[in-house]
């Protein structure tokens, strides 16, 4: 059952390590081991090569790596190993010459201590190796990013319903990450952001000990893991009581330029002219300058991965990406709009697996 | 006010930069700069010198670094700037010979980055040197840390007074954050444990989507993460119903190893002699082969830092460590042990943090 999809994915790494310098590769990126594996603990990393694929693990993980990943071989190292010495003895014991070592996740101490164990092993830097092949979902990932999807969803239904204005944003997106795990989520994707007022300027506001009170607009960005561990990534803005003309005008750019965003998604295209689709819109309206960041980004195990969709990715969209489209304008002191859904790029244009209303009048009340 | 205390803790890392080959540190490591300047976002870096202290951050966080970090002066790299090709610039510009870089956080791709901003300037590896200065705690860490404890005993009594049989490990354990929060945890510090009946035999279990029943015994390990960061870190076990008398029989014998170890707590004893006292009493009793871990850890920005407490840390302990106690035995198919509380090391002895009951009497109903 779902040992295939895992192998599948393994097969493929193997080929791309048969392209690379490297024998095998010492997977030490925990979301990559996940990727290729189902397991979901930590401190654990994958050796991976032409001849054999083992998992080095410690004796805490034993029941777990039973049920998540039937069949891979384990080694359980002992109290008085480190990992890295388990990784670079098994490296010896398997003579392997070259071993790839991911450049994004082993850092200058981890290398010195496999280095330290396998003296005579050449390692040699890869990079990505396993995030392209992330890149494009299976079935199995579409599935778990629309029950991601769903959480997300449900949750800020639950809440909305839920808001007072004697409560603060942190006591909403402590309400909000609750909410979503009454319908399945692990926990929030991210810290969610819950900004009130000019507060929403702030594309990455935290959200604050202050109570909300009758702030006339609420920028909530939120997301749910999975219980595979796939995320989703929405943004809207809640409307309450009366709102100056300026923040209504804003919002019908904002999302106007989403559909626009959305609209040119379809395999194919470059991911910076996704970009360009909406950034076009919100820059014609005057307030390009107040749109500084990209439109967006793949989602997945990670919640930024790749493909970046912004004004600088050459990344042409291929059927079975996730990404994210949430163009939005922020004007310091005063207030932002941001609006936001996942977008999966199928063979003839895009899906949106988000359902949630957004047009203004949806949003108030 | 605050800044005083960051002050001080700079001043001190300058004097171990002079110790050591470099002139200059990059700091990296995100709880290291929340350490030296009280910033608590992400994607930002400290330079750290003889001469110049900078913290290179980016435009999201300029509203938050001036109320987090005033006075503290900051660079803010564009969104073509990557922060490495900030940091390499500034080493040359600053004239920088000998940048020292962190070893445990710094990965072979981010070194690359910034040798390649930075050709000329020698790159020194440098280990622990931040990590060595947050072993010992000052007033503020240990007010933030009795914080924690309040969270994560407060949350722990309201969780205790709702849990009903129909519930899952798992909503037991997303309601317990939930109620830490209510008392102003910002989150849990770790995904808590919630294990009843046999799975209590595993140390690190996992919370499962499984109803807890009548199961006679719920073990729980849980601990909240403070505004500042500081965290708690507590482990009691809930007894319903008619236990067998084996269970109660290995709860009494850990939680005397537990008080054991307490008592060995003073400045100038060797966390390898309080991990004995406490393992004596379990290995007499015979169950020393159930207890497979070492006895605790030290807490603060991180849930796990130094010193360890174990068999093997020769490390002294000194007034202003704080660790955890959390001797265990554990019988896999049948169930588990672990009492945990939270001990500051003061001039004369020790002060327990928690005081959550833990007599097993106090642990029924």
């Amino acid at each position: 059952m779902s040992k295939d999809r895992f192998t599948l994915r393994r097969n493929k790494l193997i080929q791309a390590i048969k392209k690379s310098d490297a024998d095998s590769l010492l997977v030490t990126n925990e979301k990559n081991i996940t990727y290729l594996t189902g397991f979901s603990g930590d401190s654990s990393y994958l050796l991976i090569g032409r001849k054999r694929t083992l998992l080095i693990s410690d004796s805490r993980y034993e029941t777990q790596i039973k049920e998540e990943c039937p069949g891979l071989e384990t080694i359980f190292r002992t109290r008085n190993e480190t990992i890295m010495s388990v990784a670079g003895k098994l490296a010896r014991k398997l003579s392997i010459s070259a071993l790839g070592i991911e450049g994004g996740s082993v850092t200058l101490s981890a290398r010195e201590a496999l280095k330290e164990a396998c003296k005579t092993t050449e390692l040699i830097v890869c990079i990505g190796l396993v995030e392209e092949l992330r890149i494009i979902k299976d079935a199995s990932e579409i599935a778990a990013t629309r029950e991601a999807v769903m959480q997300a969803e449900k949750g800020f239904t639950l809440l909305r319903a839920s808001i007072t204005e004697d409560q603060t944003e942190l006591q909403i997106a402590h309400d909000l990450e609750h909410a979503m795990r009454r319908f399945g989520a692990l926990r929030a994707a991210f810290e969610p952001i819950v900004a009130s007022g000019a507060h929403s300027a702030l594309p990455h506001a935290h959200p604050r000990d202050v109570v909300i009170g009758d702030s006339p607009f609420l920028l909530i960005d939120w997301g749910a893991d999975n219980a595979a561990g796939y995320k989703s990534d929405l943004t809207r803005v809640l409307i309450r009581g009366k709102v100056p003309a300026k923040y209504r005008k804003i919002y019908d750019i904002v999302l106007k330029a989403q559909l626009k965003g959305i609209a040119a998604i379809r395999p194919g295209a470059l991911c910076a002219d996704v970009d360009k689709a909406a950034r076009k819109v919100i820059e014609k309206a005057g307030f390009g300058k107040q749109f500084g960041h990209g439109l967006g980004h793949g989602t997945g195990l990670d919640i930024h991965e790749s493909p970046r969709v912004s004004s600088v990715s050459q990344q042409e969209l291929k059927p079975g990406m996730i990404v994210t489209v949430e163009p939005g304008i922020y004007i310091p002191g005063f207030g932002g709009v941001r609006i936001e859904d996942d977008i999966l790029v199928t063979k003839n244009g895009c899906e949106v697996l988000s359902s949630l209303p957004k047009e203004f009048d949806a949003m108030t009340g």
